[in-house]
Order: C-alpha cells, then structure tokens, then sequence
C-alpha cells in the first residue's frame, strides 16, 4: 500500500508518463488535486486511459480532510494522488506528503513537466528566472509581485507572474486583468510583458508587447501566465521575435 | 515531416510521455542529446521500449553539425531530437528549434520534468528559488556561482547549483568537489548545504548539513545537485528535517 503522488503534465491526457501512467493502473483510489491548476481535456478523458474512476480533490478536502479520505485510503489500497504540473511544486502538495510519512505510509513520487521548465519555449532561458510569483483575484491592496518583480529586474532576471484561477467556479485571471493589475501598481506601460496561454500543450499561444499592445491581444482559453524579462542574451532576443 | 523536441524526463525510459513515446514511434530518425545530462539506464534501454535505434547527439552535433545530420534528417523524415529532463531548458536547445524554424521545418515540443521542478522533492518549494546557476569543472578563476549565490541568499531566495558533467567520459563533478569550491571562494562554511543525487528517480539520495558535514555524505551514483536554501518557511523546515 502506497501514496502515489503523480505529476500529471500541463495539457491532455496523454502527458502523463509511462511510468505514472503504469502507477495509477496499479491504484484502486485515484484523487486529482484541481484547484490549483487546469488540463485542456475533461477529466473523462483521464478516466478512459486509466481505466479508473476519479474523485476530485479541492483544497477543502487536501488540507482539511485528507485524513478521512485520502490518507485513510492509502493505508489501505494503492492510492494516486494526480497533480495538474509537476507532482510537489506546491506547498498544499508537500505538506500531505509530510502528513503521510508521519503516518507511515509509503510515498512514491513521479515526476511532470511544470510551467516553470515549460516556460522555455517563449525562447527565455529556464535558468535565467528569479523567484516566482502569483497574482491573486483579491488584490487591492497586494504589493509582492510587483517587489518580487523590481528585485528580479534590478538583478537582470526573468520574472513569471502565475495567474490566479479558481478551476471549480471557471474563474481565470486572464492577461489583461494582470497586465493592468501591475501598470497600476507602478510597473511601467513601457516594460515588454510576454503574455502566455495553454503553456505545455502543442499550441501555445506567446504574445508579447508593451501593455497597450498586449492587452489588445486574443489569448483563447486558460491557464494564462505572464512574463516580464530581464537583461536578454542574443539567442534569447532571435527567439522572442 | 516534422522535428519532435522530446522531453524524455530525469531517471529511466518509462519517464518519457505517453505523447511522447507516441511520436517517437512516428520517427525515422531519432536522436538522443547525451552532453547535457545523463540518465540511469543504459540507451539500449530506451530503445528497446521506443523500437527505434537511437543516434547519440554531441555537443558538436547538435552545434555545429546539425545543418547535415538532424536538419537534414527532419526535412525528409520525422525526426526525433530527445532531451533529457525538459525538452528547451537550455540554450542549445532553444538554438535548433530556431534554425529548424528558419529553415520551415514544423516543430513540435513535448514538455517533461526538469530538475528545476523535480527538486520540490527535497520539501523546498520551487517558486522561492532565485537564479540557477551552474558549477563548471574548470573554475579557478570563476566568480559567477558565488555571486548568483549572494544575490539570492540577500533576497532570501534558495539557490540551485547543477555540477558540470561530461557523460561521454563519464566524468561528474561530485558533491565534495562543488561545497569545497564554494567554500574555497568565501561561502561561509556554516551556511546549510543540500546534496542531491538522481532528483527525478524513485530513490534520490538528500543529506543536508554544513560544509564538513555534507563532504562526508556517501551519495552514490550522479548526477549531482547542490542547492543553499536562502530563508525557510515552516513547512520547509519541516520537510528538510
């Protein structure tokens, strides 16, 4: 009896791996985390892979309830735990494996893609991020990103804004919201902002521009991320035009 | 015809995708980029899952020879170019895709774990990393990891060091080596150094400690990684301990 905790991938069905899909054959519980990212494909479409049924997870029954549900199951059958990304990217994610080690219950971790390595096909270099940041729904009164973002800049780096979204209510900050959420902040209408959408599926869509440009633009359908860059390589400058 | 960047994750050949193994099968020529990184298992391995005979890719392949073997082949052929890790963390990889583009050959990328998320396993969370930055063999006059290291370290932000490689002779930079060259250029001795070894298999190796500590860490086969956590939140206290 394990807790499988398996990365998923960004965009359909198919990016699971061969060995996380192998995994999850083996579970007789199958719970996928949805509230902090979203697939391109209904989750149907993972069910007729896997030939399994799947119990959605929101962060309610993960932080608060995993005892009964997730943890119980895992002391008692084969039990995966599908992660939207890369399996422990997240805090909410780490904190259930520390929980289950601390019942002693066997952890088995398969890795994904996340959009922080995915984030390469814009042509920036993965290495060349600073730290990471999140623009909440809620944020009248939120200064981190754009400090996270001076910090990154004032050092020449990368800086990824990852964009709120509330998958259940399909509730998604989009590009514009983010973009005018940092001009109005302070960040400058004349900074390039690289607007991504559906990173990690075979049709991203990158658009970049200063922010009277960008927020003009069609992205289609979430999950949306935001990019402002640093100092760039030649390499980086061919391969963002 | 198309070239196909595949992401074939960090440990063994059943980390590749279910996508992804589908367009390997497509090829007709399949190349495996084998200066960058390293798997656990050998490449005949790969091949026999992929039913394709993989061509070993150099560094002076994909740079310089690219134009007459892997261009050449995606003109007439699908192609396959395999990544360890993700398919477009680094430079070199970002460069083909653009010369491939330049000469009108459609690519396709199909994403995969990279260190840079797989390293949420060690309960550090990815998004408070800084900059990464990469320990090279030859580095008696070089600066640049201990500066990127301050940098991050001021602002709080953990830092990732990849050690320099050569697969082909088989030849890793070790743990030991990485903490003596960082501590030799004025990083305190004092400071919490974690060592990893094979992030991404199902049995990394992790020991923490300080400087005299951490040298004396058995951490088996490579590759390595170093990080020096800049400031911990709870739960990664929690997780590191």
């Amino acid at each position: 009896m394990a807790l499988y905790f398996i990365g998923i991938g960004l965009n359909d069905e198919k990016d699971i791996t061969v060995k996380g899909l192998e995994a999850v054959k083996k579970c007789d519980a199958v719970y996928l985390e949805n509230y902090t990212s979203v697939l391109q494909v209904p989750v149907k479409k993972l069910e007729q892979l896997y030939g399994k049924k799947i119990m959605l997870a929101d962060r309610e029954l993960v932080e608060k309830k995993a005892e009964a549900t997730i943890l119980k199951d895992a002391k008692e059958k084969n039990t995966a735990f599908l992660v939207i990304g890369d399996s422990l990217c997240a805090t909410t994610h780490i904190d259930l494996m520390l929980r289950a080690e601390k019942e002693n219950i066997p952890v088995e971790v398969i890795h994904n893609a996340s959009v922080i390595s995915a984030i390469g096909i814009t042509g920036l270099e993965v290495y060349k991020f600073g730290k990471t940041t999140s623009i909440p729904f809620e944020n009248k009164n939120v200064k981190t990103p754009v400090e996270v973002f001076r910090m990154n800049k004032k050092n020449g780096l990368h800086t990824l804004f990852l964009l709120d979204l509330n998958p259940e209510k399909n509730k998604f900050m989009n590009i514009k919201q983010a973009v005018e959420y940092l001009v109005s902040n302070g960040v400058s209408e004349k900074e390039m902002f690289i607007g991504c959408a559906r990173i990690g599926s075979e049709k991203p869509i990158i658009h970049k521009g200063k922010s009277k440009e960008i927020i003009k633009k069609d992205f289609g359908s979430p999950p949306y991320c935001l990019i402002i860059p640093g100092n760039l390589h030649f390499i980086e400058e061919q391969a963002l035009s």
